[in-house]
């Protein structure tokens, strides 16, 4: 089959003829890969960012938002039949630690991640677990929905937690209308009656946040100082940091959910507001489950751009150059 | 009536005699004071430290740590009456504003802090509000319990809100069981069945936890690096904040509750483990209400060392050189 | 002034002239009534149905869902001025018992309900303290949010217990969409992505259901057996209740909201499906207040007909005669 | 092996010679008994009483409570190797639901009981799979333990879903301190600072309860009328029910774990209250694990009594006529 895979850290990958992956465990599937999302962090991965961290040995296959249809099961395996339309959840995970029995499989302790850790889904094949496959509903396409798989997913995770405190009359700021971000505006015009004011820099990410309903769209959050109950931060590096935990009011929340930069705050600001800061990672696959039932009644829509596989590094120039709006996905 | 009194920044206070504040409003409470804690908090104050945020005029009465007996009551108020036996939660606070209407009146947008921004209770009488006062149970002495009004509140409140995350099996850090450590170590005993680890370099401070009952006391917490489903920082500063982060698992809460220092972090260290960083002021009126629950029943203990209301200066000297073992308490 | 008054139980109410009410205490608010709601329990007052657990005394003044505007204040009250527009919350609370001090004021240990236990609003002048009022945002006129005070805010505080278990992929299940039904199906629209199910045996309740977007409408819960993870039943009686438990799948929560009937269920039955029965009451002041917010940007709408202060005996006669189509409202 | 098998319902049990259970499926797990709590479900099942439900064929194996070692394992098998010893969950869940995925595995959509489905563990052998096997730590005895399985577990997952509502200074009242509701104390004990008031018509009950610690100890509940912020009722039959509703305050919770009765209640009395009855199961594995914590720990003992396997009519003789104080338990 064919697949993306890097040869060497800063070296752009090729895309090569290898053996089909084969399934061998009582709990694998095997995935006919129908859409593939190309991701900033696959161009990190390119670049050797993550090499130190995966530890994973050259070459391998990147991709790790994928969707596609079940080809063949595991003698264990009883939620997905091989014809199956399936998104895949990002992690492989283990059913058996604390976390996985809570919920909470992101944090699984023995989980692998293909396209970061292992061969991963820009590919004709993708090897995953039964525990990764959340049948599609009728009239949701691979292509439509790949890029939910994890960008959709982090940003869902995150709405999904706040919504606890986002009850109507709070007003909830939105840092960066982008790849998740504007995932993220959707999710809580879905699920909350929160007023919902974005913060963005770039005029076409202002422009799609305002057709998306948000109630307010600023260029930057000099005006919101003490405002937010609730500051989601997809941004996360450049200034942005600063920016959203100065907008928190007192016992409100700053959500980090991009990265790049860094949290500096002095222990008495953060005691004398009471103000919280919180993690955020992908979401589980109950998560992501949920966010499909928002696809499947169009509450949350996604701009994509689709290219071949064999298209995958003019997919990154235009990734790389900003030439790419919306998510750009790869189609064996 | 007698009142300690700051006249100037950096000069220590005098034992003045001024004249009784009255009953005027209809919520007021006046306050005949039985004891008043001495908190380092009321160092810094007479160092001016505190000068600018609260913008009060000089000469002041200082002293926020207070229980004692009520002598008279304002025309709206009815739970509490004269000769009740009160501690007093630190804040005057509306009861009409959002936070106040939803028992979290430490938010309060209308609040005053005598002590701090308004005359205090190191002095025969204290002028408050009803929504102040907690009564006191039988066998309840204001000398036992004045204490717990700040910095008793403070540890119980930041070890309510960890509760739902201390089931049985995990396990939480208390960094520095000091004032507020040794009062959050007995909370936390009373009220979960995790797994408590103090951490304090103090061998007085070790010897007392282990007292206490606490299930491990260790002098640093270089072995408790990722062990942590949540970390009680009880002292923010000299380095406690970093290892109080390290000491936090994935998916845990690192509690922010003593200050001075800061809170530095990578936001891919955030993210990549969903930790959470959780700001922690004073205890609210219930927090108050709950904790002479414990209090009443022995579940909580403070160690004090008494003083004459006239011996404040000597008490002071004694808090600053360490040789105030316990909480100082003025009698007047 | 004018005033609603009952003079004997079993016969209709008259309007009389009576003497103004003074603002005596500090928290006093005295309110110009500009709508007062017209409500089924009005006409079980009149029949005597309240009589003992009521114990007021004839003749005195019904109606308990009001708004209008500020007229004079106590000398505790700041939180509104006279010439406010402003919505009553039905309770006057004492603002110092646990309840209160909880956010959970309706179940105050020392309240008072106007209309029910004391002279209520319809009538020219309503007498009321400073706990009770919701100040209006620009646009919304009393005669327009009246009956949100109660009927609405009953099924606002129900939904809003509700929210935390309807995340995307649940299905609530709403029985009857009269005068409270067709506000929780908006509030559920509002604040969840669940699907919403409608169950109403009248035709014109369905047809406003599918007005007003609810997922689905059924003239009986015939084939919802096991399906809900939530019911919220308006009508608790006539069978209701039966059908309501039996449409509540495992490990989900039926709500009684509406009354008249009982609840009867084995033991086994509850346990061997681990089901909840969770009773509600109108809601609480930051529910009224959250209320408004959805009314203020449109989410929220009430059918009414209006009537003026001395029609309301016509108005009984319509609603009694199942004339009246949306809420009756009499204009003083 | 030998195992307790029933051939005709209304007929007691014989001890017979039957083939091994064999690991077949890759999440089988083969499991050395190493003793087995004998419940009075037991007798219920030996009576028939669960045929219908059940559908299971005669003859076969009972024995719902189990602890031992494991023998053997299938191929996916990851957490528990042969030679560990561990007590059981008593459903075999299959991992994939949504129930199973949010830690509800209770729930399971494709469970299996063992003891009440299929053969159970008053055998040599059972067999189970990888999501039912919890480790003991050193020093727990299957044989003390085992009747945690079930029994204890009931009590202890109703005591953790209430931990929330008993913050300092509400009352827990426990009615019934039998086989369930003394493990039910000690887990409040353990996990709460509330009140805990036992109820038991039974004086030797009663002697227990106090031993445990609870704070008051009543033969009857008439003076507990609306004082019980939560009602454990261990017992939901025989009047227990009318007496638990009664005593549950305002915006109580009424948990029902005992049956064989009936709720009965009008809606007017659920909602003028705002009173909710929470039904509950058996608990969830991370129950189960967590309650081994407190087992551990010493904070959780169990009374029992042991008997070889083949004396089982014996230990049910003695359990019907209420000569077996504490726990039944089958040591094979």
């Amino acid at each position: 089959m064919r697949a993306v895979r890097v040869h060497a850290y800063g070296k752009r990958p090729s895309v090569d003829e290898v053996p089909e992956p084969a399934v061998t465990g009582p709990w694998d599937v095997l995935v006919q890969v129908g859409a593939a999302g190309l991701c900033r962090t696959d161009l990190h991965v390119v670049e050797g960012q993550w090499a130190e961290k995966s530890g994973v040995a050259l070459p391998y296959t990147i991709g790790h938002e994928n969707a596609g249809w079940v080809r063949e099961v595991g003698s264990a395996v009883t939620n997905v039949a091989p014809g199956d339309a399936v998104i895949l959840h990002p992690l492989v995970t283990c059913g058996l630690c604390r976390p996985c029995r809570s919920g909470d499989d992101v944090h699984c302790e023995n989980s692998r991640f293909p396209g970061i850790d292992t061969d991963g889904g820009m590919a004709d094949l993708l090897l995953t677990n039964a525990r990764a496959c959340v049948k599609l509903a009728d009239g949701l396409e691979p292509a439509a929905v790949a890029a939910l798989a994890d960008a959709g997913l982090t940003a869902y995770h995150a709405v999904r937690k706040a919504v606890p405190l986002l009850y109507p009359g709070t007003t909830c700021v939105v840092i960066g209308a982008g790849g998740l971000g504007h995932i993220g505006v959707q999710c809580l015009l879905a699920m909350t009656a929160a007023r919902v004011v974005v913060v963005d820099p770039n005029e076409g990410a202002r422009a799609l946040a305002r057709d998306l309903g948000a109630h307010e769209v600023l260029e930057n959050g000099d005006d919101l100082v003490d405002s937010a109950h609730v500051v989601l931060d997809f941004v996360g590096e450049q200034g942005a940091e600063r920016a959203g935990l100065a907008m928190t009011r007192r016992a409100g929340s700053y959500f980090v959910i991009g990265y790049g930069g860094s949290v500096d705050i002095a222990t008495i600001d953060l005691i004398s507001t009471e103000r919280n800061i919180i993690g955020n990672l992908v979401g589980s696959y109950n998560d992501l489950d949920e966010l499909m039932v928002l696809a499947a009644r169009g509450s949350v829509r996604l701009h994509t751009r689709t290219y071949p596989l064999a298209a995958v590094n003019e997919a990154m120039d235009d990734l790389e150059a900003g030439r790419l709006q919306g998510r750009g996905i790869l189609v064996p």
